[in-house]
């Protein structure tokens, strides 16, 4: 034992490339082992896809919908208007779930929901109409929505409203509230409630006003391709794109002021203060965008790309182009990471939220290497956010021409999650997220670094090979 | 000459360790060379300076003095105000010169600055009152100011009014016009004027409202330090930190609205689509930052740092801590880089501006690590800005805990530029810059990256081993 701390470290460096060669770039000599993690799914099943004819031409025209697809902002709206709801209807995030099944943030969220739209009064009269089934919840993926963490959308909240100019989809989102006690993290007190009814009544209208006076609409897929050049990856960290969407808007905000006299000039500024107050802002422009690229990818027989990553709080749902409207279901995992004030490990509530859309385009956890500042915020160091992009080229189709990121040569995000590659390299897809307190109530605990369930691949799989040995 | 090409390539690498490491964690096999560029400087004088035992304390109290400036904007006025100039004198970047020795752009920008401040009525007037020597010429940094391009500031201009809350020190700069056909590049046409003017009666009365009725002044060094994290490095790409000073300043700005009935809400969105369409409005904001630094440290007896490299487009000028305001000048290089449109080489004036402030205070091309995308607009490679960065950190007396390079695993900028160290390793500071156009009129035509003379470096270490034989 002595004599292994007298002579000098000897290096054995097993898996992807990228952890010997960064050793190797400070003059240490690395031994490399010729090992990858194991791949999962049934022989049977990987080669009935690796046989079927279709599948390369299927996966050619999935990725390149996706990264055809355009992102433009043509309207603000409330929700009641722009999504045709049954009453009493709440959509929240990730794959179905009951009352019965939701999380703490998710039970939250909805109790919220209730009191915003005056359908209760208290929490109690919430939960019991929750409980009894009054009010129906459905996720926003099945009405072409998405939400970050909770996601719940109700009818009284503003909807950002985009179309992609090259394929004519649309999508949505609602609006985000910043960080901290918030609804979709679970909170509901007076204060989130509060928010939530000046954002009905003044920043909705406001930003409608001002995103309808544009000569044109504003390109949101540009701003996420600028973004990467400036150190967002577009899940975690959106200050630039927050700054470039408030200056996208900020001149039109101030001319509604003169045009209309419904709103006073410390309104404005107030609009003005809580964009500018809020690093998140873009990110609810950037979850649609992505929605629309992958939604553009839909229904492509044969093709084994992922169209959906997203979570309930409770089960973590993947659907792929080749299996349509189909979730592939299992447990969510918990993140990993750095937790705010004095929240740690055991107040995390699982994997929430239908933000990995962002994933699932290429960016946030795929792009890290464009953001090495947010290992501050999720956890992990410089290199581990560099190897995440890396090894995530091994998984994807495509790298996507419109998302550059410099630091590696400008070469674009790995865009286009493959099954099948997933399977065989056993490198699940890398998410980074937002955490939320397990207890409905708390808000924002922590953000960090965490997977999809194997179990949801491992479906996705066997229905795709499914799917084929019946197309035949 | 065959076997050469039948063969694998064998690789010598030469110079800094980074390079031959960017090539190992590519997987090629490297034979490094023990090899540096030449140092430079008579050997008595490093002698005489390596001796001198004031040098190790006097370096750590000026750097430790540039480490500690703080930056806070706490004014917008006009120059008229701010500087007590005698009637009819111009500032101009760089160390002193004459309107015979002044170049192009120069002559242009001080011929548009005649015109717009009705001092001559026609181009012809204003070469003749220069050329008679009826306006007075005068370095910026002779009243703590810095100047970009050009640098050219007359009574008219309004100036930012930035203060050092730790030493108490003040710097002013003038206002950033954007990019092209613009004074500071040497350009004079109606364009220009009618911007000018624009500034002088709208933006700049704006600005110092805005500014003024803010709560706290606005902290321009913390908008530096989260620049590097957002992929600007402060001298040639300023984009998120223009987005931030916007976001600063806009409530505001909007405000300003309300408070008073001289502009209309159409001037107020005027003024704010300006910024916003200016990636390079931070800079002027940035430069008297880097100046306030650089102030603290002056005259430092026995001190070898340098406090000002600065360009007038015919000269360079080098100050440093242990000789005061002396400037140690030689003829400017001319930048290599990119060219706008048709412009090629050929337009190219040599080196000008106060902007290189900003390597002098370690952001800029020594900081170019952190913006990896600012190649595309300088020109060279991705590993190129990783490697000048790493090469700084070799010429440079610490690393700003303030400024934290992420890709560098949060390695502070390498700050406060040791004569002597350049002297001993041959590696002169690195500046990225724009390039205005030789012929008077023309405008930028490009960016580039560029280094001093050796010849200024050569004469100071010179005059400080001199000054060192004095003090003994």
């Amino acid at each position: 034992m002595n004599e292994l701390l007298t002579a000098p470290p000897a290096i054995v460096a097993a898996g992807v490339e990228v952890f010997s060669a960064a050793l190797r770039a400070q003059g240490a000599s690395v031994t490399d082992v010729d090992w990858r993690p194991p791949g999962f799914g049934r022989a049977a099943d990987l080669a009935q896809l690796a046989l079927d004819p279709r599948r390369a031409a299927a996966n050619r025209v999935a990725v390149e919908r996706v990264l055809a697809a355009g992102s433009v902002l043509v309207d603000v709206r409330p929700a009641r208007e722009v999504l045709d709801l049954p009453d009493r209807m709440l959509l929240h995030s990730g794959p179905p779930l009951t009352w019965e099944t939701a999380s703490g943030p998710m039970r939250g969220a909805l109790i919220g929901a209730c009191l915003f739209e005056g359908w209760a009064s208290t929490v109690e009269e919430a939960e019991k109409a929750l409980a009894a089934g009054e009010i129906a919840l459905d996720p926003c993926h099945h009405h072409r929505t998405v939400g970050p963490m909770a996601g719940v959308t109700s009818p009284s909240m503003w909807m950002w409203c985009l179309q992609d100019p090259v394929g004519g989809g649309e999508a949505w989102c609602n609006l985000n509230e910043g960080l901290g006690k918030v609804l979709r993290m679970g909170a509901f007190n007076e204060e989130v409630l509060t928010r939530l009814a000046w954002m009905r009544d003044v920043l909705g209208p406001v930003l409608q006003a001002a995103v309808r006076s544009r000569p044109e609409p504003m390109d949101v897929k540009a701003i996420l391709a600028q973004m990467l050049q400036m150190g967002d990856e577009g899940h975690n960290r959106n200050r630039a794109g927050s700054l470039m969407a408030l200056r996208e808007l900020s001149p039109s905000i101030v001319a509604v002021d003169a045009a209309s006299s419904g709103w006073s000039s410390s309104d404005i500024a107030e609009v003005l203060r809580f964009i500018g107050g809020n690093e998140h802002f873009y990110l609810n422009l950037g979850m649609p965008t992505a929605k629309l690229a992958m939604d553009a990818a839909r229904d492509v027989p044969g093709s084994t790309m992922v169209t959906v990553l997203s979570r309930n709080g409770t089960e973590f749902g993947v659907q792929t182009a080749g299996t349509g409207d189909r979730w592939f279901t299992a447990p969510a995992n918990t993140p990993v990471g750095l937790f705010l004030g004095s929240y740690g490990p055991e107040d995390a509530n699982p994997d929430i939220g239908d933000s990995a859309i962002m994933e699932t385009y290429g960016v946030g956890g795929f792009s890290m290497a464009a953001a090495p500042a947010i290992v501050r915020f999720v956890g992990g160091t410089v290199p581990d956010a560099l190897a995440t992009t890396e090894r995530m080229y091994q998984v994807t189709l495509a790298e996507n021409p419109a998302m550059q990121i410099p630091i590696m040569g400008f070469r674009g995000s790995p865009t286009g999650i493959d099954v099948v590659s997933v399977a065989r390299t056993g490198w699940l897809p890398q998410i980074n997220t937002g955490m939320a307190g397990r207890v409905a109530g708390t808000g924002q605990v922590g953000a960090g670094l965490v997977q999809p369930p194997q179990a949801c691949f491992e479906q996705a799989l066997a229905a795709l090979a499914e799917e084929s040995r019946a197309s035949v």
